[in-house]
């Protein structure tokens, strides 16, 4: 089975470390690939951000299903551009806030996520709610870490990050944490096993779960708003994209 | 006080309706200029055309903060690319969909939406939803009629929606109508009086609406989700689009 | 346009400071007639003074009725009698609870309520719920300060309003401060500039939904829940009120 | 016990009804007074009646605290005053429609209400909001039979609430009937027995948890949104209605 | 009438506290029976101890039957059983949780929950949801006292559950206290008098509604989900069991 | 991996069935162990006859923790006993009405669940809201054909069923069907051909699920409502099952 990761995002060192963690849970018979899109922005923090970046999510999908993709991740904690591919992908696709949520809500009785730029609260309130998991979803915390602050080497945002998470345990009376952002999918086992509990991280859960639909046989259903989308021009540069 | 009124659509045709409509309602001291994106699909039919068309909102929106508008209408009843274009704008911005409902819920007490594909079912009530008006809500109908059969002379689109309207009246106990497509906007008024009830066009309210809050010197609040877009290089097609 | 702004209590100040605010803000060809019923409480401070408020607030209506007036404004910051004077106006009726609401869900994320007595949090709790606010509202803050206080001279209200958005701002989250109550409609520019986000103050922004409405001739739906109310007979002191 | 069931409308035969309804369930030791107010409407069926009843049920109410009663009825399947009457009694408030909808909640998975005036639904719709109630509701039918119809002789009215209980249970798969109006009291054995499915009178129902809650010596909370109102003076015809 | 009122644990202490909490507000024509079960755990804590606990709950509910019992009480804050015991019972069954609740929207307008061990709130959250009282519920507190410590004489365990009930009043803004356990159903007039707000104990509660659901001759519908169950065969040591 | 499907009900050819199906879709590396319980009813259709199961249910977790297995499955459509489960589990639980429902959220915009018995609704609609799927399920279909049918030579069950699942996809506009009870496993493959939409099977679904979350080490979190029981005495019959 080929799964093919979209880091949104076009920044190299976090589509690597991406990558990896995916594969480190991958079965062996599993074949990743994680690409960035050639266009966008370098780190999505935004409303703004995240519709451009969903561009590139989208070019990434066209691409893969003439490249034989079985499924596909969309490696963003704010899931952009995940309905749209879910029109023009015959298989599944997943974005990691919803792979994380769902898995949380079968280990947990509630969770919190533990993000990073305030601003983008209302995008992650958004997506509990459209998931499902406002009655799972305990805290929503976030730390003012910019992103790319992850890739910088000395930088102390994982023990910030780390410290949020004990935190969410004690005062939003969680039982599993959430680590909101592809760039901390090489820190889940490190943070579990600091704060004795659940942390999971959307890449590899994602990747376990286009696994399972895909061992299911299921892909995305094409009868009502998933269809593939009705043939019609595009102008402009988006020409190439007309379905 | 100058609105932008955008067409997510590159069809001139319907840019022209939903300028015209706008000018039918707004202001002497109004100046309404209706546009088309230079880019993107010629009708919004669903996710995919949505996320695509999004980009030519937004562009049409930074240029508009240059051309010193003092707020936009985005004129596609899928409202796409709203809360990004939020976060660019300084005035305010209001989408169709939007608009509508708030209009309906200060005048009755149950609306129906009669609109377009199937297909789009699933956007209407993410947009119900988004806006807190599930409770409002009695009835999303799709007619299947295709967006630009509504453009097509010698069509009989028309009849076709207002048959679903006085359906919508009768089945779902609403009181009130929403014209769920852009394309509808010429029609409110001989709907409303076939009716008997009020049928609420979303490019017209949005008109209202938007002068309402510049009247009100009421801007995008930026100190939260809101804000600016973090500065950031944005790379390949899109580096123009950098904030 | 003839728009009447009811104050349904019966303190003559409020009632001119109500007044002066509509008309800071409406159009040139909008005429503004702000009263306060000839009967009920001085000031609105629970159910119970509400429901006796109502009855003013009716009477005001149905006598709007025959001075051939647009539309009209409920100025208490919970709505009183909102529902039963939509079923004797013909044109919109709008509560200042509910516009400030509405204006706030167009150009933030989530808003806080700063509003007067605790004893009255239930109130706005039901209104948020009832206009679907309840994923927009961050916060419901009272101070304790009494409603008439705001008329007092040498008070020292004002100053504890605006701690108590700033707090809001800080510890909600909110990116958007609704003033709780029409006592404060002359505050909401200054408050607005001290806290740098919007602050919105309902007797404004009814009054520019209320244009907006007339301007886009829509009035109140008669089909249902709204029609006119039955013919028949009332007893007592309320024979006059008889439908 | 005394127990004060105030008819919101000043319809004598169907006072004299709702009090035999109660008197029927009364424990041996209930004294049960039944009173219509001097004034208002005849009978209640919208919004604006509702809040001109209002009034009389809180005179009631005032009196009824002097007059030493234990509890109080409100007996119109709307529970107008509801709220505004918990703040002025010490002892507790009860409606109609509450207490047959919570009464259904302990016997049944979900229930129907069959009512009156289809322009009452909206009213039914937001008291089951009010309550909790929206997911044991199935469904809230509505005959177009007025009020007054029920005092009628020779009117076929029970028939076709009979008619509509039997749909009620077939189409809304509910396994309980809630009949709407307090003018249904002296039906709800019958149509039990008819049905073969419980069927919850309010008025009745409301009696007996009205004696539970004195039982068990409850009384309105008067540490928050239920406190006594605030003593302040009240103006014109409602002077003497001040707190 | 002969009531049942079930302990769903098997510490015979706590059934004599809750038999005579029961009695004390009893009808003196009321005859009440509190029985633990002859299995299962000495406290129930968790999802775990409550399953077990069911058995020996509907094991009750099926000799009550033959006994000819009117209705049945579950003495457990969590309602272990109660929508399986419905389904065997032909007159009302109702849990203590659900008694508490329900009185509790009668005469406040917010409550708080003052439990004992901290991993028991899922269970109230859940409970809480599934009645309905999500918007009347303002807070779960939980103060790590096991329920047997509650046996224990010369335990503080009183005086650190009314501490908490005072800082719910407080820092919840609850009107309300309802008493999370079984447990401390000798302590609610104590708690009311301490605090100045009534503090509801689900026992006497759910004995004043049984009582008042039999005075009704309402019993359990059996025409949809709580039917009698289908006949059928159970095996090994649930063979007794089957029905 | 191992895993334990335990099916709750006592038929043996039901149990074989679901073991085929998970084995069907399972991982050469999973050795799939299907049991039913020595104790409890025949087949599952009620509150009552699940209440029982979860028993069973428990008993084999608890043997399976014994004999190291990795992961359960609940294999009923009402998913008895499972938050129970997983307080003695230290891997992930799963329930198959879960598992389909997860599922159906990756690959489609709204589903309809076609099940067996109509009494069974309320069961189905309490999972729906629990799991926060109230937004995707447009629809929950009952066939009145008993569970045990299904194992019936010669029934005609497969084709009512597929019957209602062609009806669901039309009527309720789904675009995906959940096969509603566990004796359904063997014809997923075969409906979802039939009407050209996923059919999704909770035994096969819930099977990848349980492998997806032991291959990301995932297990139950243990830091809040699902901590191991608490130790303690049980009595009885249930002595054994103490913790």
């Amino acid at each position: 089975m080929k799964i093919k990761i979209i880091n949104p995002n076009t920044t190299q060192s976090m589509t690597d470390k991406i990558g990896n963690a995916a594969r480190s849970v991958a079965l062996s018979g599993t074949e990743i690939v994680a690409v960035s899109p050639s266009m966008g922005p370098v780190s999505i923090e935004g409303h703004y951000d995240e519709a451009i970046a969903a561009i590139g999510v989208l070019d990434e999908v066209r691409k893969g299903e003439q490249q034989g993709f079985d499924g596909y991740i969309i490696a963003c904690f704010g899931d952009p551009g995940l309905l749209a591919a879910r029109e023009i992908a015959k298989g599944p696709v997943i974005g990691i806030a919803e792979a994380a949520m769902h898995a949380a809500s079968f280990i947990g009785t509630g969770f919190s996520i533990v993000s990073m730029l305030d601003r983008g609260r209302p995008i992650l309130e958004h997506l509990v709610h459209a998931y499902g998991m406002e009655r799972k979803c305990r805290g929503i915390r976030t730390t003012d870490v910019p992103v790319l602050e992850l890739e910088r080497e000395g930088s102390n945002a994982q023990q910030v990050i780390l410290a949020e998470c004990r935190r969410a345990l004690q005062e939003d009376k969680s039982d599993t944490i959430l680590l909101g952002c592809a760039g901390l999918s090489d820190l889940f086992t490190y943070i579990s096993a600091e704060i004795g509990a659940p942390a999971i991280d959307g890449v590899t859960a994602a990747t376990k779960m286009v696994e399972a639909l895909v061992g299911l046989r299921l892909s995305t259903s094409k009868v009502q708003g998933f269809a593939y989308p009705e043939r019609k021009p595009y102008r402009g540069m988006f020409e190439p994209f007309a379905p």
